[in-house]
């Protein structure tokens, strides 16, 4: 076991990270530091400033910190500009807080003069990966303690025993069996994994959302909204400007309403097996839909290609932890690079549960409407070119064909 | 102007293609042979006999064929084997039909020893190189009229005036301006395009559309369907066994009740410029998600990254016309291979225009649950092996940091 | 035709282009401007403009520049950043040169008031395509000419016989039976195609090779050299440094006193074609080989496979002709951003045909002696998180041999 | 300590394993099964044998086995089909030879009962996971036993002094310090790393190579041979015809004589290290080169680029470990798709260092002479084509550029 004086804890004030709080005091006899972030979660903070006083941790070794702008700006919208889809249908929600969460640690760490970095995931998911890759990667020399792999409370009812043992309190969800579900929640999406969904078989049961309401329960009647784009971005909702955080507040408020953005499905995780998770991504789903309808008219076709070609390995690098690597980076620099002309807006329809794109325009349109016309475009486009080109195109074929393969 | 003695036209028996049987037999003297397609287009195919024998085609020269079975076995199953989605949204439905046609055709050419084949698609579409790299692929040297390109028919009013100087029937709806948008559809798909649709800001009547409901006018209960998949392919809905063109009969059927499978959006041509469509894919959208569904719980994960990545190309190929190329037929190749232990079933639920996943397994699913668990696992996994498994995979940026990168 | 007034042409002053010269003031009765370049071909440029006098070209019409070091920083030394290799052997010599001569032509067409541009490159090549889209990227109203797809004298007779009838001097060579083969020069490379190499099996004669010693002729003793790299380019040679176009220069003739960059291959042309040549690029050989070596310390791993895994597609957009392409510019702000640690230097042997890496350093290298070492690194590493490691990648493979897959 | 009953050990006779054969035998109490395979790597195996009756391995136990044919047939030659090179250089020959040598070790598992495997590689390099990934793919339940990454004999004087106690032979070489590197040898190559080669500075000595000579001594003279493709294969040199094995011995002997198959490079391990190396591979380098000529002229191009786009993702596949994995395989079936019609002949000249490919033909050939060639064509190609392919190529920048993008 190494040694360790000081480790700043990524600290959410619930019964897992309350009982590792006490955990790192008892088995490494270090000082602790929490930290506990708001990322759009929709929790209070300030019971866990309470909690981490009860358990002796310095006024100043803790940290609150209101992280929604930084969020948005800096990590969901870069992600949204490379219209990223893990395994063609995940929008990595939770993949993409934990670089931020990493990153503000390791700031503190530096801050207070930590030697350790500590978190609440556990030995199978992703989760470990994504924070402990972003430490490594900020302050190599760091050291990482992560109790799901260390200690002995694997099963929940060690974990319940531990608690009163400690005096922790157990409040009467875990007392009764604990969350039905495994949760991740901050302002691009809420989460759902383990038991009754461990079978692939079992269908979600309508009370496990909470961000959304069914598709069934939504309004009869159909909202348009409007975004308008800078530069990829989405900036103003409905004509009205809203900063990066306000923009995914709002459209998480009107696909909620609406039912959209529930998502079942079993993905691969990094770490060699196959989960089944729910998500609710309403604002994001929304995003994505709308950011594909300016840039169709805004990208180049090549230019979409690429980033299309591209797309799935972004995705990747984001759901495996690889925010902080020096690939992910320049896939940014060019993604962002395409982003300079994608101005304009987009109107979507939001309709119990679907969202779809009904109107589009921008100054920096490349949709050409003399040219696209089926009427008579005036020769802007000399249809016998189109000969020439199908010709060479199939030339190799041709060749192949005359020669008998 | 190339000589041609007996020329094989894709003929519908609509006012276009009779115009173009009639410039044929004028413009180049020569025999002409129609062939007429049930793709599922949803007409009636034997007016077009009776147009062709009052255009004195002769008898044995009238080939009217159903190609349904074959268009979806062989050419829609094995797109969706892809995932095939152009541009992230769309479909690929006129592009599959093209390639089956252009063989058909060279078939018959080949039959009637017919030099060449003619074509109703104009100078600035994807159909006219779909048609003519199918052609080229599969009889090399043979000879393409394809009078949009040759003649000085550009304008409907010409067009018309051509029609009624030569004594072909013009229907009301044609003297009344024509159909509101330009229209194609088979059992994959409906779709429209130009008129109204050619401003992208505006949008598209509800009145346009004609194989989905309205998701407003959809039921208000949900329905779930199974589907039953055999190496990517569904072999079965809601238990009963069908052959594959009854499959994607069934699903537009269902699908269109639920007002699934909607899209309106700008797309990049090969030919170059950006052109606006809107599609109606009933049974296409639920395929889809729905074979997403049953490879999530079969592939491994690295072959199904491996065909996530590859799927924008394959797409691309699709769209393009490329679908005789020795690259799609390649690609095909890996992406059938994957396809091997792709069985089981999947229930969807559908829902005023939208389709998802619920419920999805497998005997060979790849899911395993004493795994995947977050209860005690008895030691199936070890979670001090991610330890390590992060270790190495930080190695390089734990080395690049400590060296000031 | 189209109405020509005024035409900017690449003018070398050799026989083809001084036909073509005439023949566009007699077809299109219009004023033509000259422009010859110094791309480092090797060849005097000041005859050319006694000839374009002689046509009665005006003095302010005739353009002679030095593009070297153009050539070499903006174009060359870029395209090297990528390690772009077309088909795995091909160094792009001819299709990096073609974009210049582009820019120059359009550049002079806005300076003189021109409306047109016309090159001398024949029509079943990828020359004419990489003229033209640079053309019509940088100036989309432009009309172009391309005498070889238009004119009737397409064989050498005929062309000869017009140069005669219009008093152009044709020389010995041209009377003897003109050149053996198509040739292209300029500062990266020479190129040959055409006559005796049409036929694959037949082997290149010695005396074809211009710019290298065989082989068999080098020195008898190896040369090393030593290259300093700055952000991806060569700034020095042996400790001298020297402009982009020095370098190049410097290291053409080390090249070729070694026998170093002949190449023999059979290519595919972007128009759809196999085609046979025959390269000399004695210093970009040394400069793909160096460049590797330099990146092989200085690049994270992961940039170095994604930069590896787009070379193929950059270097097809540089061979087919899409340098001025938004996609091109949009990979090239990649690769430029990953540059900017790729500082350091390298030693290369020469030895009688082959260039080698012998040695190679950086400050800014990411090799860790202490942990690549065999012997005791004294912790750097733990060897068993390497079991971990592997163990986490193995699952998924275990999970489908444990489920008989 | 896991509980191990009886493990084959993959064992070379060399002191190494044998250290590790007694270590198995103290530490686990376990029965010991031998495996020496003759992989080409040039040693005699029967010392192998006599030195494991020593140790009190059973006769019965005892597994020698010639696999040059099997390893030069469905792993060589399959690699080579894909063009495969690491990082753009290196030709894979320790890779390769890994999943081999798995695989029959857990043949012989699985035909002795045992329940554990071993090896002698060490925890910081790419064969720990070579081997491992093809122990559990292949038997997922096996042991894996990595005395490296589990003993404390870290430093070479432990090791030899573990091996005085225990009576195991040390002969001069290790008295006096050792291999002056690590050596890995088959019939495809021999590696280099460790000690002088730590340095990335420092030159390779040339008493270091052992199986090329030094371009340098090779002859004065150059030698031209014939290589003969069925499929992708190698099948005659020079007209005879010779078995996989015996085909990669004769172009070893040729490279080797010519001087053919140096590399010194800086390499990306998996692991996350930087490693430096250097390899011989006279025959590979000669195949590589060979069999991209055979392909030029008989591998459509959209095939071939395929073929290039997949190639690092293949080789980095091999040089990680994951030859048995679902997507290696998954590729191979596309790549061996792909050789169908790679037949042919290539004449390849070898002199001082290097090969080139100087003639080349095939009755496959795509290659169209009356299509390439620069006389009249006599129609085959019509010039004027290539005029709308490029204008509908140029189109979208032509509107890119017409709207001031």
């Amino acid at each position: 076991m190494s040694d360790v004086k000081k480790v700043v804890l990524a600290y959410s004030g619930g019964l897992d990270t309350s009982v590792i709080l006490k955990w790192l005091q008892d088995t490494y006899q270090c000082e602790v530091v929490t930290f506990t972030a708001d990322l759009g979660q929709g929790e209070e903070l300030e019971p866990a400033r309470q909690k981490a006083l009860k358990f002796g941790i310095k006024p100043e070794h803790i940290f609150i910190d209101d992280l929604r702008e930084e969020f948005t700006r800096d990590f969901v919208f870069p992600m949204f500009r490379a219209n990223a889809l893990y395994e063609g249908e995940y929008l990595l929600g939770t993949s993409i807080a934990r670089p931020l969460i990493a990153k503000r640690q390791i700031e503190i760490a530096n801050a207070v003069n930590a030697d350790a970095v500590s978190h609440g995931a556990t030995g199978k998911g992703n989760d470990q990966v994504r924070f402990e890759l972003g430490y490594y990667a900020l302050k190599p020399g760091v050291k990482v303690v992560a109790p799901w792999r260390e200690w002995d409370l694997l099963s929940r009812e060690k974990l319940l025993a531990y608690a009163e043992t400690n005096g922790i309190p157990v409040d009467m969800k875990h007392k009764n069996g604990g969350a039905p579900y495994s949760m991740d929640a901050n302002l691009l999406h809420i989460s759902f994994e383990g038991r009754h969904l461990e079978d692939p078989k079992a269908e979600a049961e309508e009370s496990m959302w909470r961000w959304t309401v069914s598709p069934e329960a939504a309004p009869d009647a159909a909202e348009f909204v409007d975004l308008e784009y800078e530069k990829g971005d989405v900036v103003a909702i409905n004509g009205v400007r809203l900063s990066p955080a306000q923009v995914l507040t709002k459209l998480n408020e009107l696909g909620g309403k609406h039912g959209i953005g529930r998502l079942d499905l079993v993905e691969n995780r990094y770490v060699g097996m196959k989960s089944r998770g729910c998500y609710e991504t309403p604002g994001g789903t929304i995003l994505l839909k709308a950011h594909r309808g300016i840039e169709s008219i805004t990208l180049d076709r090549e230019v979409a290609h690429l980033k299309d070609d591209l797309m799935p390995r972004y995705a990747s690098l984001v759901y495996n932890g690889y925010w902080w690597s020096p690939e992910r980076k320049a896939l940014q620099v060019l993604i962002d690079h395409t982003q300079e002309r994608v101005n304009g807006w987009v109107r979507v329809k939001l309709y119990k549960g679907s969202v779809s794109v009904v109107s589009r325009d921008s100054k920096d349109t490349l949709f050409d409407q003399t040219i696209a016309t089926f009427d008579d475009d005036g020769g802007a486009y000399n249809q016998a070119d189109a000969g020439g080109f199908i010709k060479l195109n199939a030339l190799r074929m041709r060749i192949a064909a005359r020669k008998g393969r």
